[in-house]
C-alpha cells in the first residue's frame, strides 16, 4: 500500500444525474475512492466514451453489481495509490486500463491485473483510446473467432472505434480484411488503416462484394455489432465453417435468418459482453495484448485512430458526436 | 483385393424412379459394384433408414458428388470384397458402415475406415441402425458441442433415432438428460432410456421445464433438428456459455430470434450435416466411436432402439412409417 501525499479528498466526476439524453451527464464532487485489495488507484489523465456509455447514460444498459454508479470503462493516467498486496505497478507509473466502470472521473479504482502500461510514445489522450477496443477485438476476433493468417476478416462498422481496431489488427496479424462503413470519407479511412476492401452500405451489398473479393470462397470471421438483417445476410457472406461473432445489436436484437445455411456451412455464431467478465478473465486478455499487441503500438504498426478531445466536464458533448455517427476513430474525454 | 466366390453380377436395389411419395420407391436391377482402392464391399444384411433417405426421395436433398443415386446412408453386413489397399477387413467380416448413399441394395461400397465391426452379440438390424444416429450423435453433442459430464443436455425429438441416441449416450457419459417429444408414449420412452426429464411438447413449454429442473442455469448443450420458433427458444433455454447444435430444420430454416441472447449469454450456435464431409473425416468419428461407444454396445449399457423392420422391397412402407411420425427408435430394412 503506498500513495502519493497529492491525492485530495474529493474529485470531480461526470454523473448521470437521471436517465435521459446527453445533457443528463453533470459534474458532481465525489469522495476519491481508496484501492481495496489488489486494485490501484489511478489519476486520471484522459477517459475513453464508448457506446456502452450512452446505453448505461439512456438507462438501458444499467453497471453491474459491485461497478461505480459512474460511467467510463477505459482510462489512462498515473498510478496515485496501490492497495494490499497490488504489487505489479509504482505510483507514479504511467497506465491505461479497462474499468468496471467510473472512468469519467478525476481518479477510478482498477484491478492491477486490467492495467496495462502507456505504450512508449503515447500521449494518455491515445493510451486512454486504447482498452475498451484492444480487449474487445482481441478476445472476439483471436480469442472467440480464432482468426488465422491468411484468412479473411470481414470488420462491420469499419470506422468505429472496435471497426478501426479491427482492421488494424486483422492487417497487421496477416488477415485480408473487407471493412462496411456508411460513407465514402469513412471508407476511405478504412483503406488507409489497412483494409483490403471498404464497402459503402448505402452503394453496395457487402455479400456481393465478399463473394466478388473472395472467389465465392466468403468470410471466414465475421465481427458484428450490427445484428438486425445483417444477421442473415452474414450466414450469406460466411464461408463454410466461418465464424461470427456478435458484440452489439445496434439494429435490434431481433431478427429473422436462414439457419439451414449456418447448419450446412457449419458455421458458428457466437457473441460476447466483455463488462460483465472477471477481473481474471480481463487479466487473461490483459496479458495477451501486452505480448502480442503492444509491440505493435510502441512502433506504431497500429496506432488508435482518435476523432475528437472533449474536457471532462464536457462529455455531454461527446456524447453527443457519438450519437449523430459521423466520428470516424476513438471520441476521448480530457481529464488534465 | 479379395472377393468371396459367390458374388453374383447383378443385384436388387431400391432406386428413385422420380421425385415425390413413397410409391415412387422401385426395386430395379443393377450391377453389382466393384470396389476401389481403400473400399470394400458389403453384402448387405439389413440398412437403416433416416430421414435425409425422405429428402433425397422428394428430390430436395440430391446426393453429393460422387455418391450412387440409390438412397441408403448406413448398412450391416458381411465384407464381400476388398479393393486395393483395402487392408483392415477379412472377406466374411461382419461390419456395419456409414455410406455416401447405395445402402438400399443387396449389395454397397464403402470406404474400409467408414466401416466398423457388428457390436458382439448384435443382429444385422440392430447393427445397420447405428452408424447414421452414432456418427451424427458423437460428432455434433461430442465434438461440436464439447458436452462434459454433469452437464445439462437437452435433446430435441427425443423419440428419434438421433434422439434416443443422444439420450443415451448423454446419460451413459453423466449428463443431465432433458428430452422433448410429442406424446406421453414417446415420453415414456425417452424417461426408460435414461432422460432425467421429458418434456411433452404439446402440454408443456421446454424453456420452462429447462429452467425448473435446472434451477434457472439452462441447458449447456443443446441438440436441435428443429429450427423454426425453437431456435429462439432454444437461446432462452440455454446456459451462460451454452452450446446449441443444429442438425436439420424440420419446422423450418427461416426464424427469428434474439440474438441479445446469443451474444449476452456467450452461446455459441453451430450446426452441421454429415454426409458431404470427406471419408477421413468420418474416419475420425469411427475411430472414437469405436475407442469410446463400442465397449458400451458390447455390454448393451447402449443400444440401438428399433422401431420397426420391413423387407427391402417394402422400403415404401418404412418411408410411409417414418413420414406418418408415429415411429420410435429406428426403422430398418432387412435385406436378407
Amino acid at each position: 500500500m503506498a500513495h502519493d501525499t497529492n491525492i485530495p479528498a474529493k474529485m470531480t466526476a461526470i454523473a448521470i444525474s437521471q436517465p435521459g439524453g446527453p445533457l443528463v451527464l453533470k459534474p458532481e464532487k465525489r469522495d476519491v475512492p481508496t484501492p481495496g485489495p489488489g486494485q490501484i488507484l489511478i489519476r486520471v489523465r484522459a477517459a475513453g466514451v464508448n457506446r456502452p456509455d450512452i446505453l448505461q447514460r439512456r438507462g438501458t444498459y444499467p453497471p453491474p453489481a459491485g461497478a461505480s454508479d459512474l460511467p467510463g470503462l477505459e482510462v489512462a493516467g498515473e498510478v496515485a495509490a496501490t492497495g494490499e498486496g497490488a504489487t505489479r505497478w509504482r505510483v507514479g507509473d504511467r497506465v491505461c486500463a479497462l474499468t468496471p466502470g467510473g472512468g469519467y472521473a478525476e481518479f477510478c479504482l482498477v484491478h492491477e491485473s486490467n492495467a496495462l502500461p502507456v505504450p512508449s510514445g503515447f500521449t494518455f489522450t491515445e493510451a486512454a483510446a486504447l482498452p475498451e477496443t484492444f480487449f474487445t477485438v482481441w478476445h472476439n476476433v483471436y480469442e472467440r473467432g480464432a482468426l488465422k493468417k491468411g484468412e479473411t476478416l470481414l470488420v462491420h462498422g469499419g470506422s468505429s472505434g472496435i471497426g478501426t481496431t479491427a482492421i488494424q489488427l486483422g492487417s497487421a496479424f496477416g488477415a485480408f480484411v473487407i471493412a462496411t462503413a456508411g460513407s465514402e470519407d469513412k471508407c476511405a479511412a478504412c483503406l488507409k488503416l489497412g483494409a483490403d476492401r471498404a464497402v459503402n452500405y448505402h452503394r453496395q451489398d457487402f455479400v456481393e462484394v465478399v463473394a466478388e473479393a473472395t472467389q465465392g470462397r466468403g468470410a471466414d470471421v465475421i465481427l458484428d455489432m450490427v445484428a438486425g438483417d445483417y444477421v442473415g445476410r452474414n450466414y450469406q457472406a460466411a464461408a463454410v465453417d466461418g465464424r461470427i461473432v456478435q458484440i452489439a445489436t445496434q439494429s435490434g436484437p431481433v431478427a429473422a435468418a436462414d439457419f439451414s445455411k449456418l447448419m450446412v456451412k457449419r458455421l458458428t455464431h457466437t457473441g460476447s459482453t466483455l463488462r460483465p467478465r472477471t477481473t481474471e478473465f480481463k487479466a487473461g486478455i490483459a496479458a495477451a495484448l501486452e505480448a502480442q499487441v503492444w509491440p505493435l503500438l510502441a512502433t506504431r504498426r497500429v496506432a488508435p485512430v482518435m476523432d475528437m478531445i472533449y474536457p471532462l466536464r464536457e462529455a455531454w458533448r461527446a456524447h453527443e458526436r457519438m450519437e449523430e455517427g459521423h466520428h470516424i476513430g476513438k471520441i476521448v474525454l480530457d481529464v488534465t
